[in-house]
């Protein structure tokens, strides 16, 4: 695996975008969106994944000039239409959206529908972070999680981000798949071919399975909590909530309607909805209390759990975005590595669309 | 096992309630609140612990007569002083409060502090759904989880309950502790001194253990996910999130502070804030869209869902909130059954009070 300099994975994805019709800011914002994956180590939902976004545009599921516009709202509330643009747009306008009703009447939620696949649901989450805001992203994503008791797949991911600014402590950033496990970390096993942890996935009917090929195969992904013994209804309840503020609160396709990222996979022929469906939420901490006094407890709240005694064999107990912020640290400093796979399938995209992957070139 | 009609219990427990000081209306929403556990099988959380509030009475850490209100509000939040009240009456006060705030601004957000044990976090979401809105319930609760690697017990259960309305269809009502099982689980199987399935709790070096006494030994609950490797980490995320926004929002006490509701443990005596928190949700349909197609949308996602194929095995895939519906039914017409001990506790509580727990007397 070689390792790439941010400035060169930014120069490529945005000449791509431009390639395939995106106007200059939105290239810009989808870029940084895209690689802010790479940065944070959700290696699967990163560079990776452009030629995957490219192929649905070729097949005309990509609007790269979308006319995204507001189409419901009140004083803490909108409806936002993606028009089909990339959700790597989308998102980070109906999250301003959000902050922006929070700025007046305390918080803002937006629903989203017609939109697509918007990476990472940290970083829209984080965009609250700067305006002293608790920030909230949800996406409904591709069918490829069974319910508990249920051999069909019906849910996606799901993921659940809540950003939390602090004063002196870094900000809390919760960045959560509903399951197991994500679908990027089943990949890895996947290329290893090492087999997967019970609790992870089931077979196509319904049997635990430890085969990394098992939701390839017609399988599923499992929600959290893996089996009903420990919890996995919880999960399913988490994914199923997500689902409906996401598309049955926008009027985006929900449940086994969601349209498939992957351009092989056509969309269902009779949607209930328009795209796949996202939901943001900004609070203004000072809609509830002076800022500096709910950092200043947050600081503490950090501190006390960073403080933890651990079990035996643990050096410390992780506050959620930990990994990933210091992870960002060392990969802006020293590039970020990809698997030979991803550098070729990326050098022939660049061929195909004429934009150069070498920087030397 | 006897059963009991409603009938009796509600007569006992609001007299009970109006001996320690209740006025009239909080001595009757408090014993809707407590009995809808009973109601809806959640036995722990409900006449069982009326004693439980009555010892905390007696050591004056309930206030009967509290001076509940807002001590801050934008349009869509407000923070709630509960005044050392009961929980039970506290939180239907806050989600109401919710509730009128989304009437004006689509959406109401209240986080209150200075509060106790609440009941089930589902009712209080469920007062949402009269209103053609959407209800959420969280609340933090006495430090019996440890984070994932920590073998110190610093968060609660934390449960987190949405209510959303449906057209035909009963509504969908999820109501999940944050950990792999709740604490009443625990407690069933301690009195049939039977093993706990590993991934419940963790023993007091943080190791995994399947003693039913496990948690009374110092050990500790564990996250939604039971280990790291199945997700802990979010199931210690989603606790985090619970707490912060019911105790750092509004200034109650969060993670290990949090006064425990068992009365022969002492508050912390430093605390970091007044009481126990909660955070209430409400967020009117039609801020979003139409409400009958939002609930027709509603009826098609849970229709679908309720149909899918299962495992071998298994009969049917649940809908979130079903199975405490079908119970509540059966236990209006037949009673609640409660244990002896239970039984013997509520009959010395009533000869302490002066309240007869005998219909017949």
């Amino acid at each position: 695996m070689s390792t790439y300099p941010l400035s060169q994975l930014e120069r490529f994805t945005k000449e791509i975008l431009l390639r395939i019709g995106c106007p200059e800011k939105d290239a810009s914002t989808a870029m940084e969106v895209l690689l802010s994956a790479d940065l944070r180590g959700v290696d699967s939902h990163g560079v990776a994944r452009l030629s995957g976004y490219v192929r649905l545009w070729e097949k005309n599921r990509i609007n790269a000039q979308p006319n995204i516009r507001i189409i419901h709202e009140t004083p803490s509330t909108a409806v936002v239409d993606g028009d089909g643009g990339l959700g790597l747009v989308v998102a980070p306008y109906a999250m301003q959206v959000a902050i922006e009703k929070a700025k007046t009447a305390g918080t803002g939620w937006v629903s989203v529908k017609n939109s697509n696949h918007y990476g990472i649901a940290g970083i829209h989450a984080m965009q609250a972070l700067a305006h002293d805001m608790i920030g909230i992203s949800l996406t409904n994503a591709s069918p490829l999680v069974s319910p508990t008791f249920s051999r069909e797949r019906l849910l996606g991911t799901n993921p659940i981000s809540v950003a939390i600014p602090a004063a002196t402590q870094p900000p809390f950033v919760l960045d959560m798949a509903t399951t197991t496990a994500a679908n990027g970390k089943l990949e890895i096993l996947q290329r290893k071919q090492q087999e997967a942890p019970y609790g992870w996935i089931q077979d196509k009917d319904g049997n635990p399975t430890s085969s990394p090929n098992g939701v390839k195969d017609g399988g599923a992904l499992l929600p959290l909590g893996g089996d009903r013994e420990h919890g996995s209804h919880k999960g399913y309840g988490l994914g199923a909530v997500v689902d409906i503020f996401s598309a049955v609160l926008s009027g985006a396709n929900y449940g086994p309607w969601v349209p498939p990222f992957v351009a092989f996979l056509e969309p269902h022929p009779n949607p209930v909805g328009e795209g796949l469906g996202h939901f943001f939420g900004a609070m203004r901490v000072d809609a509830f209390r002076p800022a500096d006094e709910f950092k200043s407890h947050m600081d503490t709240w950090i501190g006390r759990f960073r403080k933890a005694k651990t079990v035996e064999g643990q050096e410390k107990v992780v506050i959620p975005g930990d990994p990933e912020r210091e992870l960002e640290e060392v990969r802006r400093r020293e590039g970020i590595p990809l698997l030979p796979a991803v550098v070729d399938d990326l050098r022939g995209l660049g061929e195909r669309l004429g934009v150069n992957w070498d920087e030397s070139q």
